[in-house]
């Protein structure tokens, strides 16, 4: 969590662009992507505007970089951690997911409307990342377990997995705005178990 | 499904707007909310732009009324039909929303990216929609029926519930583009199974 340095010699270009990355990510946690302008950028990092154009090119090159590092994140934080019980597992990623819509409201809220608004590249990103996400969630689960629950790895299966993952962002933007009652451990296992019931017949 | 027509007399100023309204919602079946523009209604409704801005005031007030009668004619033809078992009048319902989103596509699609994205004006139109929706499915249910599901009619569920209809338009449109092998039954089916599975536990 140190912030860039100018003047620290001999880092690369692709160090210092991270680095910069990382402070923008940061910035987004409480504001929103519109806010995290590169102008902001430059001036939390004591750096001109014009070598940050060099680095990003242009506002939205630099957005789709902050949301693309910002998905990696999320990515990241909601890796398996090795639990044995693929509804465990599947409920402590969640618990992940959820700590970061709580600490990143602002950003996270901001980047979800620009992908579900009309911006094709962030759209992409945000697609490709859900992919992702449903990827491994079907590898957590394991060829084996899915054939016991009687799912097919098919084109439907992941459709259905997809509509799982529009209820997910859903319900945790609206529960950490509001809870409405819920508690963090009853949210985290009402998901869970919606998963299987959608996919199982 | 007549235009409508200019020579007519003592047509009241209300029922001129909604004729008009009504023209521009067919525009918008194959065509996104920005195509339908309001020198596009003047030209098929074949009267002055000058007479639209009357009626409608300006290009965002034209579309949040567009909006708003697309959104009353999904909750119409999704109306409970009088079939006794709340699962497959559902079903039905979300059949009536799945031949709509089908027959409307383009312009579906692209209102409901303008919802979800920075227009707040029509993401509240759509919100109010969404809540009507969700406040008839409680209707349909009965209270007797939930409470023998043990399903509480609490913030919490409402949440749920809000939910699963995120998912209902993600696998709807999705399926619509692509049906990845589900026939429309099964996607019925399916859809309809999920909302019990996820507001019981």
């Amino acid at each position: 969590m140190t912030t860039p340095s100018t003047g620290r010699v001999r880092m690369s270009p692709e160090s210092r662009r991270e680095q910069l990355l990382d402070l923008g990510t940061r910035l987004l946690a409480t504001r929103t992507l519109d806010e995290v302008s590169i102008e902001l950028l430059a001036e939390e990092a004591g750096i001109s505007r014009g070598l940050l154009y060099h680095y990003f090119g242009n506002k939205q090159e630099f957005h789709a970089a902050v949301v693309r590092r910002a998905v990696e994140d999320i990515y990241a934080i909601t890796a398996p951690r090795g639990i044995e019980d693929p509804l465990e597992q599947l409920a402590v990623s969640l618990g992940a997911y959820v700590d970061y819509v709580k600490e990143n409201y602002t950003g996270y809220v901001s980047l979800i409307r620009a992908a579900a608004g009309g911006n094709e590249e962030l759209r992409a990103i945000y697609q490709q990342a859900r992919r992702a996400l449903t990827d491994r969630i079907f590898e957590i689960a394991g060829a084996e377990q899915l054939a016991e629950l009687g799912v097919v790895d098919s084109a439907a299966t992941r459709l259905l997995v997809d509509g799982w993952a529009a209820l997910v962002e859903n319900v945790v933007v609206a529960w950490v705005e509001d809870p409405a009652g819920l508690s963090r451990d009853e949210l985290l296992q009402r998901l869970a178990l919606v998963l299987p019931a959608i996919v199982t017949r």
